[in-house]
């Protein structure tokens, strides 16, 4: 077999063989086909798709290009959960804290933030003390006293994606429903769990702009977890807005905490009481969507979610003053106060550019390996459909510097129109 | 400038304007864009095509990544002459020497064969003593006193070409019209001459198999060469066939000469005849085709074309007692003739099987740098519509080894059937 072959078949619509996607695979993750040809077949890739089986295969081989782990050890159900990311998604920390107090097992790796969104475990450590490095072990001793621990990913998981995904990001090739559907599964399959609970984002703030090609993928990756023989809930939801106010790590982490006490923002809380309400009535735990809805909220206001998150923050050498009283934690130099030059009603915000202020404003990362400040974001507090006077409170920007350029970003990033525009955050919910 | 966000442009369908094409071509000629994203550019550009202004913009970068050869000293009309390449095309030798002979400078500079399709230089070194490495001012000299002479390439025309083009050829992107048209411009252009000659190989012993591909490239270069100011025909020719009989260095030459002593292969023959009285009438020599078509013919039949052919080889310090007489060329340890087992019409030959053969007994390169056996190769005889008995002589195989396999790749290189089909050397004609 020869690289250029399986190459010249892709792009010319052949289906290709197992043996030619593990091939190609294989070969790149161990240096033996170089970057420039896998590269032009990610481009081919790109347009001509893939088949079902295509799928399958090219999954298969990068979950069998790294470690898989299995939790034998942890009793009961075990779920996984993932967003595709989004800007202000802090969903994790209080859907995993629900889902826990609900007696599930919450299993969740994560990785560092890089662009515009952030990262779950930069978020976490701007708890001081916080730490995500453990090992194999120490995580599932966690998981079986607190049923919900989030470390940094110990194994080399999905090897071969993690080398197509850099290669992908400076060739033009990510945005592909059967490259994306892979890359997402390859690394959630490797680790082995009852259900993996996937929150894919949908509008301007996400990768995926377009419904149809949301719920696209959410079909492919529900189909691949088939093939394998495992259960996924994808819940659609929308990133035409940043959720809840708080952009940043801090920030965030106390949004969360204020959330799990039950007096968080109304957007953010109601996903994460679908999102969790999904999984424990997918897991079978409820009879009816709406009991399973029930038992997420009771959750939060017995205060047994946001035990169990104090709890991890604990059991992971966090300071849990922090936790209990959030004031606590660090403020920048600036705290900048936007208001509202005109009135109307919210229609658009770009959630992207908010996502990029933060990110220049230091909470988020350009290029692996850039330091972030725990301290810096914004909060957003406009939701579309709100009616805006002039005066009101616009953002408040947490920044060590007076950089104009960023607030001029956050100023434009909203428009209001005379028309009341309608908003769905909940888009859709496939198994 | 980023090179993901103009790949993604290319990818999205959008037209890239001079400076995105000028920065990518410039940026991996110049080792500031790798390999993976020339690759998957290319590809794009493989999938979304190019107006003709990026067609226009791609050449010129390319041509301006190298050298520009003028031939200010030469006085009047000065051709190039280039054929895409095919099977037993040693076009190039009796085309340049009738057209000497008619008064026009026919300046050459050649590259060596790669692949089943033989290289000009390559045949020509077959002469003892034949020298292809000389300077520019000893090609000048030569042509001024010869009207024709054909070199190796003495400068670095089109740098971004040579790179691009080994990218193309292991990673799927050689068949585009776009990426094609320009390779062969850039080049083309980068030689000042009155009028590039083209012959364009159409069918299964080509590069293109199919006749409107093969006019969509003529007329794109073409086009290109208006937007140059530079004159272009273009000769549409067959390659469902073998060229002639011959195929090999030596042999070739020796075809060469066959035919400019007015003793060659009819089909040979005439498509010089066709090709050298298009580029007459072009650049206005004779009133009408059919005066160039003579006048091609006289050359021949004169002499005159032979002996600028001989003056060449002797100014390049090659024996011509071997011209005169070339049954002095040294011959390999085998000839072995080749009967017909069956009769029919000859309806179909596979020539690139041919070419394949060829090269595999050692007449050409599989890679850069590998050595070649100029006496090797094989004569093959049958012509479609040609009938054939049993006991016919269909080929001869001049060869250093008996290797049962070419002599199997021969024999099934062609089929016979009941039914007479029809054959057409000259496709068509474009300027």
């Amino acid at each position: 077999m020869r690289p250029q072959d399986i190459i010249l078949r892709k792009r010319d619509g052949f289906e290709l063989t197992e043996e030619e996607i593990d091939f190609m695979v294989m070969g790149y993750t161990f240096n033996k086909i170089p970057d420039y040809q896998m590269s032009s077949f990610l481009m081919a890739i790109y347009f001509r798709g893939m088949t079902d089986d295509e799928i399958y295969y090219l999954t298969k081989s990068m979950l069998n290009s790294g470690d898989i782990i299995t939790f034998d050890e942890i009793e009961g159900l075990k779920v996984d959960k993932h967003s595709t990311g989004g800007v202000g998604d802090k969903t994790t920390f209080v859907v995993g804290s629900i889902l826990a107090a609900s007696g599930i097992n919450v299993c969740k790796m994560s990785g560092r933030g890089l662009g515009y969104t952030g990262g779950t475990i930069d978020k976490l450590e701007s708890i001081p003390g916080f730490n995500a490095n453990l090992n194999e072990e120490e995580f599932i001793d966690i998981v079986k006293k607190n049923k919900f621990s989030i470390i940094g990913q110990t194994k080399n998981i999905a090897l071969a994606d993690k080398k197509i995904y850099a290669l992908r990001d400076v060739t033009a090739t990510v945005a592909s429903i059967p490259l994306i559907a892979s890359s997402i599964m390859s690394k959630k399959l490797a680790i082995k769990t009852d259900l993996i609970s996937l929150d894919i984002k949908v509008g301007n703030g996400a990768f995926m702009k377009d419904l149809n090609e949301a719920r696209l993928l959410a079909k492919t990756m529900i189909k691949i977890g088939k093939k394998f023989n495992r259960k996924v809930i994808s819940t659609l939801t929308s990133m035409d807005e940043n959720l809840g106010y708080a952009i940043g790590n801090s920030l965030e982490i106390i949004e969360a905490i204020d959330t799990l006490k039950g007096k968080g923002p109304i957007d953010f809380y109601e996903l994460c009481i679908q999102i969790s309400a999904n999984t424990i009535y997918e897991l079978g735990l409820t009879k009816t969507l709406e009991d399973a809805l029930e038992l997420a909220k009771e959750k939060i206001y017995n205060g047994s979610a946001f035990n169990h998150f104090k709890e991890m923050v604990l059991l992971q050498g966090g300071n849990i003053s922090y936790i209990d009283n959030p004031t606590l934690f660090e403020k920048p130099k600036y705290i900048i106060p936007l208001y509202s030059k005109e009135e109307g009603y919210v229609s658009l915000i770009d959630t992207k550019s908010l996502g990029l202020a933060s990110m220049m404003l230091g909470a988020g990362r350009v290029s692996l390996g850039d330091n972030i400040n725990h301290m810096v974001g914004l909060k957003f507090y406009p939701k579309i459909g709100d009616y805006i006077k002039k005066g009101d409170l616009i953002s408040e920007i947490y920044s060590d510097a007076n950089d104009n350029n960023i607030l001029d970003l956050v100023n434009n990033s909203y428009k209001l129109t005379k028309e009341k525009t309608d908003f769905k955050l909940i888009l859709d919910v496939l198994s």
